[in-house]
């Protein structure tokens, strides 16, 4: 199938992808009467006088805003919020058919971080928690940050936490096969996804890490983003210096969020055996998983549909603000976000875990509930639940 | 039925009136391929080579904001945007009910002008038009300009512009009824909807008005509201002072936009012969419409549904939208208003038209499709409608 032209088709014919839909009728003046005027004050004034009813008589508690300034739509990069709209409904879409949340995709006219953070912290009142899409780094992390301080309801930037979370997913299990522990893992990429996804290793201890960017392997005397600068003194104890390829001598996990075809079959070669090779750039990977086979990898996983292994963070984010909203959690820590790695990884049965199969497709029914389970335990056992005055 | 009681229970069973729901499956890897990635990259881009895809690729065509800052909710006050926010549904289940439009609630955490005015500006890629609802006077007036001023689509309060629609249409045809023209019209309440009630009536020359509040008539060297100050030199011809008693005696309309019972049958018979009276405040009216005949009002008109003539904004905001955003029109003028009035007072036949029905029900069918079809047309005929570059 093209996928293009068939995008291009039924979005016309969509028109939008989404619809809001009453969940009652509006047939004559007693329906009128409850669900507006005169009958709708009674649940305004309950909530005026406990601000807690806010999540039983309004929708907050299964509503997610999925907000983008488009800056980095896709790797399409800097299109503008018009022009990433249809991912943002696409994002909506997906929150609804994976977990059953209702999701409003707003793109803003703005790109200023000052503008972005005040703007989206007086959407509280509306929502129950807050996607952050493709904002491009380093404003990603700010603009989090900076919410996450200000904001009663969790705030999420996807593109950083969702794909560290199925990163780490499909690492714990590829590790599990290839019976390591202590890997030395290189990623190419430092920009939000990268950085997302050393943290989240190095808080997991699943490994030590060396960040790789454009310049080379990334050390302490570079021009680094707020971001690289965050991560760099617990990336690369033994301080290697160089190119991507001197950085993969040796190194025992490959996890690419960068660019098409920049990786050989000779660097995959230098790793250690039974080497684990994640190139995830999407369309194209940073290698063919084809080519990192042949040339010795042992585990291949990419962001793409057509190939084992495939590492997509649908898998996480509806399960994680699932579980989030059920618990009524203030943000989503990493104690939930660890919580989600695991359920992820614990969906592939240990008699099914092999070298093709560490990661369960981004379509097998179920995987939501089990993720928001945990991470509604790990909400409730770390104590960032809702407190009402 | 108690309403009150019944809105709780329901309000509470359904925990948020709307759900957000996909056009589309995603039951396999091509659904998803074709509403998110990858293919949806191909629409993304077909916007930003020609941003008037935006509106058929994405669904801003036939979605519409519901905005509030929680100050001024039903007749309730300043009881804060969580507690505006099952109005704000409520107003979006009828967007739908009555226009087939998709309307998002949002209530917004601040109640400052300027950070209003930025705020709603922001929102602009992700709907096709703006309703700010349940705004405070007189900081609903300068946020609803600025924003008319810095946005390309529509900005319409209804409390204002709503209101002063009905109310027009069902003064229309009560002049018809009783064969009166320039008639003296009195105002009571000169808030946000009084203000907007004189204001269309004087643009439309129905006759002469005379604005009251608290402090009694209107006149220049009170300390007046913006949007008072505005409408002064227009109004009260005959330069009348006093009370709303003094305002009434020989009055031939009075319309209430205030607070339950403080007009008296006494004021009611000082009025010109032939009467016209609506008692809007809700729930409890000016008058009970039946003192109001009793006094010798010939036509009596209330916002409540159990009396004849209810004068309800229900039949003007859905078509407006409908038809602005089908014509992709840029704003909602005078025009487009004025011809909304007639589309509304066209619904009730000539040979229908008496005391008892001036205007039609709320939930007659097509009305918003009348409504739509000459706004529409208004917004063509005053090209106001949407170029792009």
């Amino acid at each position: 199938m093209d996928y293009s032209k068939e995008a291009l088709r039924l979005h016309k014919e969509w028109n939008g992808k989404l619809e809001t839909v009453p969940k009652m009728k509006i047939e004559n003046k007693d329906d009128l009467s409850v669900a507006y005027t005169p009958g709708v004050a009674a649940p305004c004034l309950a909530i005026k006088n406990d601000p807690k009813m806010s999540y039983v008589y309004t929708g907050r508690k299964h509503t997610v805003a999925v907000v983008t300034d488009g800056s980095a739509i896709l790797g399409l990069g800097n299109i503008g919020p018009e022009a990433g709209m249809p991912v943002m409904e696409g994002k909506c879409v997906l929150f609804k058919a994976m977990a059953g949340l209702d999701a409003v995709p707003i793109a803003l006219a703005t790109q200023d971080t000052d503008e972005l953070v005040d703007t989206i912290a007086r959407l509280e009142p509306s929502f129950g928690g807050i996607n952050l899409e493709d904002i491009a780094a380093p404003r990603c992390f700010e603009v989090e940050k900076r919410l996450q301080e200000r904001m009663n309801i969790p705030v999420f930037h996807d593109d950083q936490h969702g794909t560290a979370i199925v990163v780490c997913s499909a690492l714990v299990n590829a590790l599990r096969v290839v019976h390591k522990t202590n890997p030395t893992i290189v990623i190419n990429g430092a920009g939000s996804a990268g950085c997302a996804i050393a943290d989240l290793i190095l808080r997991m201890e699943l490994g030590q890490v060396i960040l790789v960017d454009r310049a080379g392997i990334l050390t302490p005397d570079m021009d680094l983003t707020s971001g690289q600068r965050n991560l760099i003194d617990r990336l690369n104890p033994e301080h290697k210096t160089g190119t991507l390829a001197d950085a993969l001598k040796g190194a025992d996990v490959f996890v690419g969020v960068s660019a098409g075809h920049i990786v050989s079959q000779a660097m995959i070669a230098s790793m250690n055996q039974d080497a684990i090779v994640f190139p995830m750039a999407n369309p194209v990977p940073e290698i063919e998983p084809d080519e990192a086979s042949a040339a010795g990898a042992r585990i291949v996983g990419t962001g793409r549909s057509d190939h084992a292994n495939q590492i997509n963070n649908l898998l996480a984010f509806p399960g994680i603000f699932k579980g989030a909203l059920e618990a009524e959690a203030t943000c989503i820590n990493y104690e939930m976000q660890i919580a989600a790695v695991y359920a992820i990884a614990s969906m592939v049965p240990e008699d099914e875990l092999n070298e093709t199969n560490i990661i369960v497709s981004a379509l097998q029914p179920g995987v939501s509930d089990v993720v928001a389970q945990a991470v509604a335990d790990a909400a409730r056992k770390t104590g960032v639940i809702r407190k009402w005055e």
